[in-house]
């Protein structure tokens, strides 16, 4: 069993660094595509055979340090009663925009409502048994309000920001509705054999900080103190919250996620050397030469000078479009310049 | 002459905070869209009359304390040889990809090519002699590059990238060539009575600061160190650059736009006193109630603390379906917080 990935969540020196890759399991890699034609991807997400096929591919092909639960962060909503289509981006038929519509919301029982993600991830853990450790998953709760009250993808998040000015009765009570479910959800996750937990908050920084604190740190706070965490770290990832690291820190969360928009440096610096992170190569740039992946490979590496507590990774999902090869040689750089 | 918004370019002391909006000529202002109604907004852009009215309904309806050219950071663009056009988004017929594109595009004879422009400033010199100052404005280079070369908006803007990866002699050409045109773009506005120039950076911050230095830095810091600023303060907006403010900082300019991702208080204390800021209202605030507005205004004004060199303003343009009645409010509630 290769610990790497999870000896540096805990903050312990590694031989070399580990790294995976935010939707490591996808449209990049032909093998996924051909597991992929065959069905919707919705199918995909709730057939566990599949799911833990194609979460196992980049293990093999790219060499990772760690595999991730192949699914969807509203994967657990859909159960809570909104009606989930992907035109390929996620739309709610009836997003929630009154009390009354988040009264009608319910607390799934996760072995009835997505007995296939639990399948999957027990599935994967015998598969992967002498290989890497297995990362479970679920959105942070202000992101999964952010889909649910939206209902579709947005430019500025103009109806969740509205309810949170004029009706915080109704967000809070969506919040909280939300947190309850989510740490059933991710506690179901580790029972079922996640070893480690990243939350994703793809819309936290959309806010300003004083209302990142206001509307979001209590919430991502109880979530993440109510995760079995004796033996399970928790990865958290805000995107775009380079300038309130500070703050969301206080969420807790043994390993922060960093998006490539902050200098890694930067980031350690203020965070101090009790806190792990993740990060933070900007995704396209596995659209550039393999000089040029070797270069900024070698960059992020430099500026985490190495620190113990440091897991490579992107800053954001891989890109559909990016050659699987050069995501292979990214990893080979990582692991060859960081050999100690 | 309403000298305040001057006066805090300068970083002088000012008897109450001045305040614009970005956009503030625009859809939510029922006054402008009785004009718009009637031609285009490319046809409105370019007839000096109409584009001075909507230049100044604002400083009359909201109150503000300074007037914004109404244009387009696109329109110098179009007679370097780009055909362009909204739909409502800007497109580009034939967007820049390669040496053989670039080599054709042309610097455009300001006068010649894009004389409504000064014609509008010049009206409104006259217009606003004893009311607010000018203010006009660009592109930086690189938004202007991400335009041309994605051909419109992009979510991950993976050709840009993939030319500064892969092709950065193409890249730099192309950077060289718009960075003169700006030069003589804003040279010409200060020349036809521009009293302060702002520069729109949008796109600025989905480099890494790594990358924003390298590919972005010294075609901004030329472009500023170029216009004629004897009299004329620059205002350097870069969108999301709120984790490398030390490194735009460096371009020069007179005051930094600050986003709403930013703490205003954080941003002041690490640029120092001699730096004038801008900003950095989350725009969806003027969804929110009368209290919320004032709450937020109120929270801004005391994260500046008191300090001179500050100017009001939304950490990015206004919505087009905020009430006119909101953005009123605000600018009141602005003059009314702040007074000395």
């Amino acid at each position: 069993m290769n610990t790497r990935f999870l000896d540096a969540c805990w903050g312990k020196q590694v031989d070399r660094t580990p790294v995976w890759l935010m939707r490591q399991a996808g449209r990049y890699l032909p093998e996924y595509m051909a597991v992929r034609s065959k069905c919707t991807f919705l199918e995909l997400c709730k057939t566990p055979e599949l799911a833990a096929q194609v979460t196992l591919q980049p293990v093999d092909i790219l060499g990772v340090d760690a595999a991730i639960l192949f699914s969807d962060i509203l994967t657990p909503v859909e159960p809570m009663g909104m009606k989930l289509d992907f035109v390929p981006g996620p739309v709610f038929e009836n997003p929630v925009r009154s009390m009354a519509d988040v009264e009608k919301l319910r607390i799934p029982c996760m072995e009835q409502d997505v007995p296939y993600v639990l399948e999957t991830l027990r599935i994967l853990r015998r598969e992967l048994a002498k290989k890497v450790p297995l990362i479970g998953f679920g959105g942070a709760p202000f992101t999964l309000a952010c889909y649910m009250v939206e209902g579709k993808g947005s430019k500025d998040f103009a109806q969740i920001k509205r309810m949170m000015y004029t009706a915080p009765d109704v967000y809070a009570a969506l919040m909280e509705k939300i947190t309850t479910m989510s740490v059933e959800y991710l506690n179901a996750q580790i029972a079922a054999g996640a070893q480690v937990i990243q939350i994703f908050d793809t819309w936290g920084g959309i806010l300003s900080p004083a209302d990142y604190r206001r509307y979001v740190l209590p919430y991502s706070t109880r979530l993440i103190s109510a995760l079995n965490r004796i033996q399970t770290p928790v990865i958290h990832f805000v995107k775009g919250s380079g300038t309130m690291l500070d703050t969301v820190r206080e969420a807790g969360g043994d390993v922060m996620g960093l998006d490539w928009h902050v200098s890694l440096a930067a980031a350690r610096n203020s965070l101090g050397p009790a806190m792990a992170v993740q990060g933070n190569l900007d995704p396209t740039v596995l659209f550039g030469t393999q000089a040029i992946i070797e270069r900024e490979v070698s960059r992020v590496l430099e500026e985490n000078a190495g620190r113990p507590g440091f897991i490579f990774n992107l800053g954001h999902g891989i890109l559909p479009t990016v050659p699987a090869e050069n995501a292979r040689f990214m990893v080979e750089c990582v692991h060859r310049l960081s050999q100690s």
